[in-house]
């Protein structure tokens, strides 16, 4: 076994990360609806080895904000559907998107994320998440929105039930004896009769198993119910942490937690967002981040801060001033983590409202690196090394060239020292990732 | 305007329609979960410059049907996943596929079908069905099954909600202005405040309106209720006849029904189901068949029959005597016209048991043609000459074989006779059909 090298995810959205990329010269606000600008961008970064590419999603366009509305992209591609395209495009790289539990059929999800790891020979990876919006209720004909915690008690439900669907049709199922006429062997072949809380459902599926038996799980969740969803469920976790410290002290944290689950440290992924501004120097990095804030439009900076906040009312607020004073974390449903982050930066930096600004319209609360492609691997480097993380997840300020710079100038950089991969191994996601192939919780069984 | 042609669609399932397919020598039952076959079926479709190609679904394994779970094909492609990967390996074909909408959300459908029609440039349509099967309802919670005409009232509201979804961005309301920092204009970007009987939507949609405004909208429902929707929401038809006589009269039918919905008779193309057997001489087409009918296991063949018959008990039938005597079709929830048909053609053609469980496991009521590609190629031009459709949607019986013989030498004589096209002329499939292009039904307002 070679020295541990570390994983990475170049996670694409639309014109980039930063709220202001689109308006950004190197940007193409033009083409985030069309097929051929993402598969660009997936053999761009599977030319740099990542690990998987991520979509995030969200049930809503952000109409009831008429600043973001009108001033950012509030357009998505849906991700399922881009996936099953990039599949056929790409050759190794693993495909990972958020679908929420909010507002699925777990039989209905179960079949589509099957299909793509069939279709990419086992690149599929879910990030199992939860809407918390009451703009996404509204599209769903309820309001307001479920509380949170019993959106995580059907979203870990719901991953239940999907995985037991997964399995459902053990990996050698189909027999296929044209002479005897036996297409499948119903002995290996299960329903599953799951009734639930929220769900009931019989099974089996319609598919046969998939080459990754199950997709890859990733979570987000940095709340204490996200926490222990994570430690249960997740393979990959995308965390967003400002400082090394706080990290370090995850990652620990975490990796303590998973034997009382009966899982291995090795077992699950920490992959920290990073969203990096790469410069042939430092101070053309620093230009960099500066052209972007200032292409920021002071009402939908405030807009967005404000949304962050769980909604605080900033509308006393001064641009140069300090933050006003906040609700407790307590009332707010939906994005407590985010909440959290921003309140402590707040403070523990002393920033002023312009500052924070920043900082929420470029990374949205994860940490944003400006420098060279060395200072930019130095950190990750030093991140790796001292055991705050797996791997990153990395975030382009502005597509395609951020995750171009990233790929010519960083990725290089770590493979010299041993801590990247310089061609693809395997062929799964899994392989990719190292994470072991899980068994049909129903072979070898009489169900 | 050149003389009217004939509209062609490729219904691609699995290894092909007739029940035995999988076991007949020619078929690749070990690739139905492979994605390259279905890139190779739809290249060949291609090559044929069919209109479309067709996935249909259901949401369930038939594992209640222990000889059909045995004995048949109950896997089944994810059909939207399968479409968009195939969106990236074709050029010019239309990619439609079944989505049933009694146990999906409007948004969700909505973001997946925009999303495959930006994918590929224009080319989804939607075939708009309701799930009958108490089966199904098992796999999302619920049972007894919806009643039939309940479910035809979701399925129009979820039709109107998903039209409105998909209007809610005006084609130009995306304006990217980087200086002025506009990207969307929110005057032309509408909530839709949707409250009806099954869904609440505020919209708008979270993807900007796509090249062909709207998926195409299939239907294939011949009962009361069905025609009705069909003549009300359809722009393309499937149907199951076995007769001109009474193909024609449906057509005829339903396109003086069209006028009273505002609608004229081109706006709806109509393509009964047709099942071809190839041969260089008719004898060698019997043959054929005759062999695929061989393959048949007779308790899968009593048990299909029975199904199709709405469960009718069929224990005591003898394999060459007549049908036992049914219950009445009103009896029957779900599948009333395949019932009707199934019923109507052995008391009308005085069928034994064995010729009814033949047609019903070779084209499921659909009209089974066996001859050469010059019978065939007149068949189909009779049918269409005289007014009894617009076209055929084709149903090999082998797969890949049975769509390459139809390619390679049935559309050829075809093309000679001016009845089919002979290169794509346009780059969508509402193009390729003829069909209007639908304005967004909020342009011009002030919503």
């Amino acid at each position: 076994m070679a020295k541990k090298e570390m994983h990475l995810g170049a996670f694409l959205l639309h014109t980039g990360h930063h709220v202001s990329a689109w308006r950004h010269p190197d940007s193409q606000p033009e083409r985030v609806m069309e097929a051929d600008y993402y598969r660009q961008l997936a053999q761009i970064a599977e030319r740099g080895k990542f690990d998987m590419l991520f979509l995030a999603d969200t049930l809503f366009a952000n109409y009831a904000n008429p600043h973001y509305f009108k001033h950012a992209v509030t357009t998505r591609p849906e991700p399922i559907t881009l996936l099953s395209y990039l599949a056929g495009v790409t050759e190794h790289i693993g495909l990972a998107a958020t679908v929420s539990t909010t507002y699925q059929e777990p039989y209905n999800l179960a079949r589509e994320f099957a299909m793509l790891d069939h279709l990419s020979h086992g690149r599929a990876a879910w990030n199992i998440v939860t809407s918390s919006r009451d703009e996404e209720a509204a599209n769903f004909g309820s309001s307001p929105h479920m509380e949170h915690s019993l959106r995580y008690e059907r979203a870990r439900e719901f991953a239940e039930v999907a995985a037991k669907l997964w399995d459902s049709w053990e990996d050698d199922a189909t027999i296929a004896d044209r002479r005897a006429g036996i297409f499948a062997d119903p002995a290996r072949v299960h329903t599953i009769h799951h009734r639930g809380e929220h769900f009931g459902v019989r099974g089996p599926l319609n598919l046969t198993r998939s080459p990754q038996g199950r997709p890859v799980f990733i979570q987000a969740g940095a709340s204490d119910s996200g926490r222990r969803f994570a430690a249960e469920y997740a393979e990959v976790i995308f965390v967003a942490w400002q400082t090394f410290d706080e990290a370090k002290h995850y990652y620990n944290s975490l990796k303590q937690l998973l034997p009382e689950y009966g899982r291995s440290p090795e077992a699950v992924k920490v992959l920290p967002g990073i969203l990096p501004i790469i410069g042939s120097t430092e101070q053309e990095a620093r230009d960099k981040e500066a052209l972007l804030q200032e292409l920021v439009l002071p009402e939908l900076g405030l807009s967005m801060l404000s949304s962050a906040l769980g909604g605080a009312d900033l509308s006393d607020a001064k641009w140069d001033g300090p933050l006003p004073s906040l609700p407790d974390a307590s009332r707010i449903n939906g994005g407590k983590s985010r909440f959290q982050l921003i309140s402590d930066l707040a403070r523990r930096e002393q920033l002023t409202v312009r500052e924070l600004i920043y900082r929420v319209t470029g990374a949205r609360g994860h940490r944003t690196i400006a420098g060279t492609p060395e200072q930019i691997a130095d950190h990750l480097t030093d991140w790796f090394i001292r055991g705050a993380c797996d791997g990153f997840n990395i975030m382009p300020p502005v597509l395609p060239g951020g995750l171009e710079e990233f790929v010519d100038q960083v990725v290089p950089i770590l493979q010299n020292r041993g801590l990247f991969r310089t061609a693809y191994t395997s062929s799964t996601l899994r392989g990719h990732l190292g994470l072991a192939r899980p068994d049909s919780q129903f072979a070898a069984s009489t169900v």
